[in-house]
């Protein structure tokens, strides 16, 4: 037996309202997610007149960023024709998200979870998430 | 072209909040889910301690409740062996629940989103959910 | 930010092991998976003869018992037509299996895990995932 | 009528165990799964700390080596785009992996089953599989 060290749903939410501070700053309204240590999700929110097909995306993005405990910008990295990892979006039942808005949630070096932004441009979803990821 | 009403992030956060009370009340912690008037989701909480299975839940009964317009309590009834909705639950790819906890979310009479609620027993999530629909 | 305990791969061969002579007891080769606390899995064997389709059936049976905290054989009573989930398999990706078998794996009162059977009968599934869960 | 040789339980065992031994000396905790000659799972462990993500990879790695009766990193040389078999990961509902880490398992010169590994680098992957397939 040992022990994980994984988010509650006060961290979630405040994870979650940091990265609707950052996207407020950008102008773009989005979807966050937060999933904890064992890759289920702890909360969601849409802001209004962010993307339907985004709610997906940002749980999956969530996802990801810890079930392989790096942000999906650098997964995108090695998953492109000719990276180590090209194809990998095809596993876990299309819960694989290759580009950039997901970034582990981190207690010291440990990943206790996943933050997942998505619904503006790759960049935006990614200084969201950043932003969300610090407020830990 | 018409206009359509619909549950916002501010909406779906108060429709939560109540919901969570009660839970407090009930002593059991739960998933609460809300969709919008397209069935889309808005907003997502996992209490500390919840199933994990719910999460799923909770999505798919708010979707319902939006889907058909009626609580899933009251679809129960229909889609038994014998029903005159019996196999509903094979359509939607698995989004639609047929036991209480999905509750529609109404301006007037007008159904503007969904809450769905899963965690406890069939009876406590819809107590529950009918106790965060009334905070609309 | 809490921390949980989980089952490791020790446990977990532990598990099985016992499993496996649970069923070479019963002469009813079967699938043995086990899960961790966010209802990933850690291993999962076949014995030799064992059901081909079984191999999903056992490892869905342990993720349930986790996902819902109770035993795949509890969650049947009520998810019969007329009980208070009925239809609770259509959530979750075809991953709720509501016949007996999963068992819930607890460290005193807390589960921290989920092991499944499939490949005998109902009773032998069960009779043989307790003596696994007993092992923990 | 004929005969096909296939790779039992503790053939599984013994693959997997070399597999683990050689993750060990490159300090990198994986996944490891093994199928039979029916492209079917054996038997899987996830070593303690492995990625989450990697538990399908893995499994779809070992019955990718199997069902093409080569290795996914050959597989990868011809799925790339211009390559012969640009796009095969989108046949077989998700299975099959085109990058390195799984490896046909061999009685003399026939196939009788397949590993895969998942949880480090490519290079890590395939090394670690090799590893584990010469123990057959």
């Amino acid at each position: 037996m040992h022990t994980v060290e994984t988010v509650s749903l006060d961290d979630a939410r405040r994870v979650i309202a940091a990265g609707e501070e950052a996207a407020l700053a950008e102008g773009q309204p989005v979807n966050i997610a937060v999933v904890d240590v064992g890759g289920n999700l702890v909360a969601h929110i849409r802001q209004d007149g962010a993307w339907l097909g985004s709610v997906d995306i940002a749980i999956n993005k969530a996802y990801t960023a810890r079930a392989f405990d790096l942000s999906t910008a650098d997964l995108a990295k090695s998953s492109k024709p000719g990276g180590q990892f090209y194809g990998i979006q095809e596993s876990n039942h299309g819960q694989v998200m290759i580009f950039g808005g997901g970034v582990p949630l981190l207690s010291g070096e440990t990943v206790v979870g996943g933050v997942g932004v998505s619904g503006g441009t790759g960049e935006q979803d990614e200084t969201i998430a950043a932003a969300a990821a610090q407020a830990l």
